[in-house]
């Protein structure tokens, strides 16, 4: 891929295959997928990032599939990031399903995704924020990001969103593990996906009263049957009124920053552990420390300190 | 706690509610727990530190108890760190058992720590080795700490060891997955928990032909059947035999040095996790850069750039 200063006519225009292999080189911090994202940068922030997330077997793969099926019947582009969608039994599978049967249309308002967490634990979110901006710069209205949405990758992905629906289900047993998972938090939209199965009515009442308490907000609290596309309108309607919502007021000047902010923290942290793990064989003084801690002349509470204050007194100084 | 000179002579003599109240500041990073570390670390060294690793619902906590009887049976002392044992829906439950029923006896022969992994993702590695090291200090002969063992952290964990289990069992369907997983890579035993059920046989022969591709060394391939103590005196003969062979060849004191290595880079990562979320309130330079990319002024990776720039040169000067 050559990266120049076209980038954005040839990525909006005929090259059909570049944007696939643009994303693939952000997805692998290739040079030259951050010197195209370093291009097309500028022209981000125009799409309106919507993070899915909540516990594995919840339905979020099909609800995501039923989503882009009602996007796509009233004409609007969207595209798909899923954040390892292997960590379901199924999930992969529907969604695979489903890319091929979008490939199969040959459908280019559609761009779907999928991102293997594995072995690339600490770059995730970094790799995914570097995919929604592709997207964006590509011209998506809407982009949609799954995740599982449990530790800080999940958390640093959650905040890459403008708007973030946390999906439940009633046959996952207790809710009150969603309440106390911290999902909660995050979530400006909670539905209850499965919806025709025992216990979603009271799911609903918990979710309810719990929410009450977390968000300064109306509550939003939907419900829906993903595998037979029920309630995935009024989601839809109600993940544009939250965009309205959040120009209306301003917030979204401050979702971006705090977007902003995950994202350079992520990226500085992959960063870090990739020349940690570098540099512990190149850099003397930390080979150094570590052979003393190894030969218990040191502990490993006294070489941490001695590297946090070489490493953070450049930038606070 | 007054941590003085004479700290470990009050937590091998009298003080019976010292070890659990000094783990606990450990577990914490509170400064005394450091301070403690500090004054204990060089009497550490001595344990043989043995990981129990393994999918989710591969019966780790249950082959825990089990190896934990049969080490009481023959009068050896044995701490255990469960790391995160709630991940398994059972597993949890099954230890708090085993725990209460430790308590009831009094038995100081054994100790059990369940640590949670939930809020406190980047430090889990490196609040786990500092238990070990208490454990060590005070004079437990084994310690054995169990964990999910994937990601980052279950890496970073299973480095601590010097030996590492990895339970498997055939009801988890596919042993595939543990040789996909990366975990046959790190195993020095390899177990097939639940034996007695239909597939155990498939799932040995799958593991010894997987195991001869990854390990120079003879492989260990054994059975249990963890609920009714079958195989786990085997089991506690082969750990023991894997020590040996460590200590015979030379092998422990490069195993020590790579866990120093992990040790040091797991509380560095922690360390400069905690400081980036303080330090981009505080911190100008930080603080600017965000503000850039939130405004599109720079791109992400120009800023994370910049920012290694300032942060690694301190490192290799």
């Amino acid at each position: 891929v050559v990266v120049s200063d076209d980038l954005i006519f040839r990525l909006r225009g005929a090259e059909q295959r570049l944007l696939p292999r643009l994303a693939t080189l952000v997805e692998n911090d290739d040079p030259s997928g951050l010197e195209a994202l370093r291009v097309l940068y500028p022209l981000t922030g125009r799409a309106h990032v919507v993070g899915v997330t909540g516990r594995p077997g919840a339905g979020k793969s099909t609800l995501v599939a039923a989503m882009m099926e009602c996007i796509r019947a009233s004409d609007r582009r969207v595209a798909v990031i899923a954040v390892d969608p292997s960590s379901t039994l199924t999930g992969g599978a529907v969604l695979g399903d489903r890319i091929r049967m979008m490939e199969r249309h040959a459908d280019d308002g559609v761009f779907v995704r999928s991102m293997a967490s594995r072995g690339r634990q600490g770059g995730l979110a970094w790799a995914t924020a570097g995919l929604v901006h592709l997207l964006d710069a590509a011209g998506y209205p809407l982009v949609v990001v799954e995740t599982v949405g449990t530790g800080q990758d999940g958390t640093d992905i959650a905040s890459l969103a403008d708007t973030v629906v946390v999906v439940e289900a009633p046959d996952l047993g207790d809710s009150v593990q969603t309440v106390k998972s911290g999902l909660l938090e995050i979530g400006d939209i909670v539905i209850v996906n499965k919806a025709d199965q025992p216990g979603a009515d009271e799911a609903l009442r918990l979710l309810r009263a719990a929410f009450d308490l977390v968000q300064s907000r109306e509550p939003q609290i939907l419900s829906a049957v993903a595998t037979a596309g029920v309630g995935v309108p009024t989601l839809l309607a109600a993940i544009d009124a939250h965009f309205e919502w959040l120009t209306a007021t301003g917030q979204l000047v401050a979702r971006r920053e705090r977007a902003a902010r995950s994202e350079v923290l992520a990226g500085l942290r992959a960063a870090i552990d990739r020349r940690l793990e570098d540099g512990s064989d190149r850099s003397p003084e930390l080979a150094r420390l570590i052979s003393q801690v190894a030969g218990r002349e040191m502990s490993p509470g006294e070489a941490v300190e001695t590297l946090t204050g070489l490493l953070t007194s450049s930038l606070n100084s």
